[in-house]
């Protein structure tokens, strides 16, 4: 296609989209015991019919109706404006759909709103990328630093990466891209997985699991706790039997404890050799993880967060306060892309590796794009960098993720692999889906 | 009425209600030009015919109706429960509406659901209030301390403050709350003007409305500033010619500036001698804003902020940083008057002065309660404490704040002055309402 055609967006679909995950204990954690799966999905339309943009953003079930209003209500922000608008500043129109002077109250850059401008962002890069015919890993990895930098908004930033100190450290890595473009196409990107790992699997269940995760080829897997001691202590020597020590595994309290109690709780854990403790207490405290980071140091365990990292702003004092050690961002809370790309340069900035979250639905999909994008363009490296993955329901999704060996496959197809298959995105719609009318 | 009897929570009415405000440039700053002042209201019903409760989160217009599904959301979280459950322990109540496993996920605690939990708590409060027959500051007067302490959620709180402590803190200041009562009921509690100070008013307007603010009894002003330096210059040289250095004025930038421009800002502005620095950065942005205190602390500034702030994590935080020295807790962003006197309890332990944040529309009758609260039972003083005023849309609430010399005159009617009057929810109800249907 000319790059030189005008391309204008002239409509957005909305879908509220549920998966019954909860009748299975899929995804059970210690806050979340029963998860439905869920995206709140949007189409932009072009008037160009064979171009249009998916995107979706992450939710659990009951509340993605007021995602879906979030992503609603930033129609007039969108109808009108070109793709070619948002290609030759992507940063600025990221400000643009940020700034609405009445929607930013209920944010400003947080929850809801912010959840929804994730769904609309992704859109427009999956747009974007199926335009140029690329998938979206590699349509940013062949930006140059100075388009690099347009994508981002450095708002709030500045104090800490100007985009002067930041296009320096991409012009440094960009002298070895390709080599490390061939590296990923022949190797794929390090995963980890977390199958086995959730509250209410029997002992069983998760031997079975252990044994096919080193069957697949991983070498790190993560385990849900902060429950009830005594359990995570028997499932922990199940899963050690199982893997041995050679192998990582790393714990999710999905944000359950107090500061103390999770400082208190992990020292009982020390034996298990845990990689890293992922949310600990409450992910807006950063002060909190600074203090469990500062604490578990010298039993060599980490801290990790990040799922529920609201906006770069967070990110950025996570970092300054040395709160973590490992900085999981998530594609769909972080405001898409952009804001994403705004976030691996502050890690490598730090020097904090980036391990994104993922599961769920359809976010494994897009953070093996963003895992990929920091390896090539902006850290540099996978050393000590996994990604997570879980291998479910990935059949709904036009291209989806392929692991092997443990590895993320580079994706070949155009986009950003949001697009969710139509008969899946019917059949699911909620309440109005075949599988809600059978099963409300 | 019987304190015996059993009333059983039956159903919410949720209302999108929206003022045309951004028509006259009130409530014009850096960052909101054109705000229309908008409710996401609900009654609670209950099985009782004469007794509902009413609350409301204040939006600016655009995104109410996402507050409003927010608030809809909690509607199994209520019916079917009764009021006496909410008395017994209103913190575990608390609990209970913030713990929905799947409504978490798109907060948690923080912007459109957090936002619509603030309105259905304060109904809750409202008709608790009116059940006790007494104004929401004199039923939570007198609590006893160990009642008070039920009220909160000590949950992410208790690296810094126990519900021990807390207790000790009140039982300390409970010997005295008569005499404060006393006191209050007499004089009244200290409030500050915003009226004069919007971006966009004539010199002319400005002059004339600080004249009025002085003949009102008003020692405080406050005035918007960020979006012009010069123009900042202009409006504050005008301002402290009507008003003389005796009167403090605050100023208060929205969010608008980085950390490091703050401060350079903020420099040019040290003649005017401004007693705080509102919202200099991001809200989100507690080492920012330590910075910016820590660099303006020799101007003898202080930096003020709140209004935006989400949850307690984020107060907890900002107060262990010494990143703010007001503390303006907002009645409608935090997660309603439980979470309020969370904070409440947190500043005080810093002996830090809360300020509230209000305006908009509603919000002043709500603050006026909690700083009267703040008063008698939590930090048991009003020196160095103002609690912010505008002049503005109070016509609509049956009960309207109201003021005498500058200062807040106690309530008396039963409630938390939160109920709006029926012909105004009906005229200004978006988009069917009689207003918005002729100018839409």
């Amino acid at each position: 296609m000319s790059s030189t055609s005008i391309t204008t967006i002239t409509g957005i679909t909305v879908d509220d989209i549920r998966f019954p995950t909860s009748k299975q204990l899929d995804g059970s954690d210690a806050m979340s015991p029963d998860p439905d799966y869920s995206s709140a999905y949007v189409i932009i339309h072009t008037d160009n019919p064979l171009l249009e943009g998916h995107g979706h953003s992450f939710t659990t079930g009951r509340g993605t109706e007021i995602v879906c209003a979030a992503i609603e209500a930033h129609r007039h922000l969108l109808i009108g404006r070109t793709l070619e608008e948002f290609i030759s500043n992507p940063g600025a129109f990221w400000r643009h759909l940020t700034s609405d002077s009445q929607l930013r109250w209920i944010g400003p850059e947080k929850g809801a709103i912010h959840l929804g401008l994730a769904a609309i962002v992704n859109a427009l890069w999956d747009l974007y990328a199926k335009r140029e015919d690329k998938p979206l890993w590699r349509l940013i990895s062949d930006l140059t630093p100075e388009q690099f930098i347009k994508c981002i908004d450095f708002r709030y930033m500045s104090d800490v990466i100007t985009s002067d100190e930041a296009l320096k450290m991409l012009k440094e890595l960009e002298k070895t891209k390709s080599e490390r473009i061939k590296q990923l196409e022949e190797q794929g990107y390090p995963a980890y997985t977390t199958s086995a790992g959730w509250l209410g699997y029997s002992d069983e269940k998760i031997q079975r699991l252990c044994r096919e995760a080193i069957n697949e080829g991983f070498t790190h897997l993560k385990i849900k706790v902060g429950r009830d001691l005594q359990d995570d202590i028997r499932r922990l020597k199940i899963i050690r039997q199982e893997v041995g020590y050679e192998r990582r595994i790393m714990v999710d309290a999905n944000q359950v404890w107090d500061v103390n109690q999770a400082i208190e709780w992990m020292k009982h854990l020390v034996e298990f050799s845990p990689y890293w403790i992922e949310e600990p207490t409450s992910p807006d405290d950063i002060i909190g993880h600074a203090k469990i980071s500062q604490a578990l140091k010298s039993y060599n365990i980490g801290v990790a967060t990040g799922e529920h990292g609201m906006n770069r702003v967070l990110f950025k004092q996570m970092l300054q306060a040395n709160a973590l050690q490992f900085c999981q961002i998530d594609s769909c809370r972080l405001g898409g892309v952009n804001e994403v790309l705004a976030v691996l340069l502050l890690a490598a900035k730090f020097q904090v590796p980036v391990c994104p979250h993922a599961g769920g639905v359809g976010l494994c999909e897009l953070v093996q794009h963003l895992s990929m994008i920091d390896f090539i363009v902006v850290s540099g490296t996978w050393e000590n960098r996994i990604t997570e993955y879980v291998d479910h329901l990935h059949e709904h999704f036009e291209d989806p993720c392929i692991i092997k060996n443990g590895r993320y496959v580079a994706p070949t197809r155009p986009g950003y692999s949001t697009q969710m298959k139509a008969f899946s995105r019917q059949q699911y719609s909620f309440p109005n889906g075949s599988i809600w009318k059978t099963n409300p």
